[in-house]
C-alpha cells in the first residue's frame, strides 16, 4: 500500500509499505478514506519534536472497517468509522476513570511506536475503545475533525466553562439562609449560569475555531477571538466570535471594556508560548479560569504570588477524546453549517508532500488527503 | 476599650483605644467575647508583610451584637455572632457571583485599612453580608474556627475533591453508547465518586487540620498528612489521616505504594514555599489536581512542559467564606468531637503579647484571647 513516511524534518514522502495485519485479537484493520494533516504533525515535521524517521504519519482519519480481530465486539467489516487520535484500551485504571488520554497503552498514531493513518490501511489497537461509528449523514470533511481537533477544542472550552459553572453552583447551593433570595435560582440550567460569561480564545487555528464553536454551543454569548492571521479571524467571526487582530486592536482594552474593567471570566490559550500564556493571565479577572492547551516548553510566566492574588484556576494538557466524544459530536453537528467550508485543501495521498508544505506555511487552513 | 495594637515586627501591645461607633447605616458594633490569633496574623508580626503600625489586629472573633445601623436587616442587639475574616458587601459584582473573597470593599479586619477584633469591641462594615448567627450549642472554641481557618481548610479540600468529581462526572455522563455499562452509575452520589481517591495534605497546621477534617467529612477514605511537627501529625491522625513525618518517612514511596505507583489523585498544599509546591507536583498522578492555599512569593517550581505532560489542574488563592459558610459549618459540627481540644491556649486579652510569642514559636497549636 501507499503511505506517508516521515523521513526527517521537512521531509515526508509517499512510499510503498506492507498492508498491516491483525496482530492482537482486539485489533481492527481500517481501510482509510480520508486522512488529515494536523497542527501537531508539525511538531515532528518542523523538527521541534525529535523522533526517529521511518514511520507512517497521521492521527486523524476516517474509513471503513476491513478486518476485525476475534475479541472485537462493537465493529464489523464494512462499517464506517472515525478513530480517536490515540488508542484507549478501556481496561486500565485511567481509561476506567474516563482519563482515556492517559491510557497506559501509551502510544499515539503516527509516531515511531505506532504507524498512523496517512496510508491506505491502518491497524487500530484496542479498537473497541479507539474507534467510533460514523454518524449517518455527516460529511467526512467534518467527521475527520472528531479524531482530534474538535474534541480538543471542545475540551479546552468545556474546562473553562465548567469551572466557571462550578463557581456559580457553589454560590447557588451554599449561600447562607440570609441570602435565600439567591438560592431560588438553583434549579436553572447550568448553561444559563455562564451565558453572560466573557471568554477569550487566544489563537484561532483549527483547534481555536473548534473551541469557539463549542463555547457558542454551550451558550456563551461573548467570545473574543484573538489571532494575527486575518483569515482565521474571519472564520471565528462566522462562528459568532468578536475578532480582535493582534497588533491592530488593544486586546486588553477591548476585554476590559466588555467587563466593566474586570477582565475575562475565562481564557482559552492555544498558542503555546510564554507571551501568549502571560497575555492569558493578564486578560483574566480575579478568580478567573485559564484553560491551556498550547504546548509550552519553558517556565511559567507568572509567579506564585501573582497566582495567589489572582485566585487563578488553570488546567493544562490533552483531551480524553473517548470521554467527551458524544458531547463534542453533538456540538460539531450544531456547527456543521458554519464549519462546512473549513477544509480548504483536498489532495490525493500522493500529494502529501505538497499538503505538508502548504499547511506548514499557513497557506492552507486545513488539508485532508483523500484515498 | 483595650485593644491589641500592631506596633511593628515582633511588637504587639495592649493599648487603650476609643470604643468604635456606627459610621455607616450598614455597620454593626460587636462586643467581642473571644478573638483568635491566626497564622496569617504572623505575616505582619514576623515582618514578611510590610504594614504601617498603629492598628488593631485580629480577623477571627466571635461576640455579641451591641449596636446596629439603620440599614441592617438580619441582626439585632444581643445576638451571638461570628464574623467572616473580611467584609463582603453582597452588592458588588463579585459578591453576587459568590466570589465574596473578591468583594470590592477590599479591606480585611486587622490591617491598617480596617481595625480588627483583638479588642473589646469591633466595627463590622456591611454587617448583613459579613456576620453569621452563632448556631445554638456550638462552643466558642469551635465557632471561632468559622471566621477563617475552617472555611479555608474546607475550601482547600473541596476544590480538589470537586475537580476530581468533575473528572468522574464527565466519564459518567459523556461516555459513548458502546460503554453503556459505565453510564448506569450516573445517579450515584458525588461523594461516592471520590470515596477511593487518595489525597495528600502538605502542611498540618490549623488550616491543614481543618482541610483533613473536611476531606474526611466528604467521604475521602485515604488522606496522607505530611508535616515535620509530631504534635500536628498526632492531631491529623485523630481526624483519620495517615501521618507521614517529613524527614522520617519517604513520602513519595508511601503515596505511590497506596496508588499502584500512580501518585495521589489530589494534593492540598498549605505550606507556602517552592519546595512544598514542587513536592505537591511530584506527588500527583497524571491528570491530578492541586489545591494550593499556601502564600507563594516566588516563581512556580514547574515548567509549562511539565504541566502539559502531567495534565495538571491547579487552583490558587483565598476562600469565599460567605459562599461556603453553611457547608463548612455542617462539616465542622461533624468533626466537633475530634476538634474540641484543638485550642491549646486560652489567654486574657492582656496576655496577647505572650500569646503571639507562643504561637509564633510553634509552642501553641491555637491561641485564643478571651475578654
Amino acid at each position: 500500500m501507499d503511505a506517508v513516511i516521515f523521513r526527517g524534518p521537512f521531509d515526508v514522502a509517499v512510499e510503498r509499505r506492507p498492508k498491516p495485519e491483525i496482530r492482537e485479537p482486539t485489533d481492527v484493520i481500517v481501510r482509510v478514506r480520508v486522512s488529515g494533516i494536523c497542527g501537531s504533525d508539525l511538531h515532528a515535521y518542523r523538527g521541534h519534536q525529535k523522533t526517529e524517521g521511518g514511520y507512517i504519519m497521521g492521527h486523524e482519519f476516517v474509513g471503513t472497517v476491513e478486518k476485525v480481530g476475534n475479541d472485537v465486539k462493537f465493529f464489523t467489516p464494512g462499517e464506517n468509522i472515525v478513530s480517536i487520535f490515540s488508542p484507549c484500551c478501556m481496561k486500565c485504571w485511567y481509561c476506567l476513570q474516563g482519563l482515556t488520554n492517559r491510557c497506559t497503552f501509551g502510544a499515539a498514531f503516527g509516531f515511531a511506536a505506532l504507524d498512523g493513518g496517512q496510508a491506505e490501511y491502518v491497524r487500530i489497537p484496542h479498537a473497541d475503545g479507539t474507534l467510533r461509528h460514523a454518524p449517518v449523514g455527516l460529511d467526512d470533511r467534518l467527521l475527520i475533525m472528531m479524531a482530534d481537533i474538535f474534541p480538543t477544542g471542545y475540551y479546552a472550552a468545556s474546562r473553562a466553562i465548567e469551572a466557571l459553572q462550578m463557581q456559580k453552583v457553589s454560590r447557588l447551593t451554599s449561600f447562607s439562609k440570609q441570602d435565600d433570595g439567591l438560592r431560588t435560582v438553583s434549579g436553572s440550567d447550568l448553561r444559563d449560569l455562564t451565558a453572560d460569561s466573557v471568554l477569550v480564545c487566544l489563537g484561532c487555528g483549527p483547534v481555536g475555531i473548534c473551541a469557539i464553536a463549542a463555547a457558542r454551543s454551550k451558550g456563551i454569548k461573548t467570545i473574543f477571538a484573538v489571532d494575527s492571521v486575518k483569515d482565521r479571524l474571519d472564520e471565528a467571526k462566522v462562528l459568532g466570535a468578536i475578532p480582535l487582530q493582534l497588533g491592530v486592536e488593544d486586546i486588553g482594552e477591548r476585554v476590559r471594556a466588555a467587563t466593566d474593567g474586570r477582565g475575562a471570566d475565562g481564557v482559552i490559550e492555544l498558542v503555546g508560548n510564554q507571551a501568549a500564556l502571560r497575555s492569558a493571565f493578564d486578560l483574566l479577572r480575579p478568580a478567573g479560569v485559564l484553560s491551556s492547551v498550547g504546548f509550552h516548553q519553558a517556565e511559567l510566566p507568572f509567579t506564585g504570588l501573582e497566582c495567589y492574588l489572582k485566585g487563578l484556576t488553570v488546567s493544562f494538557g490533552r483531551v480524553p477524546v473517548a470521554t467527551v466524544f458524544d458531547a463534542a459530536l453533538g456540538c460539531l453537528k450544531e456547527n456543521a453549517e458554519a464549519l462546512k467550508h473549513y477544509v480548504t485543501h483536498e489532495l490525493s495521498l500522493s500529494q502529501a508532500k505538497e499538503g505538508y508544505e502548504l499547511f506548514e506555511k499557513h497557506k492552507a487552513r486545513k488539508v485532508i488527503l483523500c484515498m
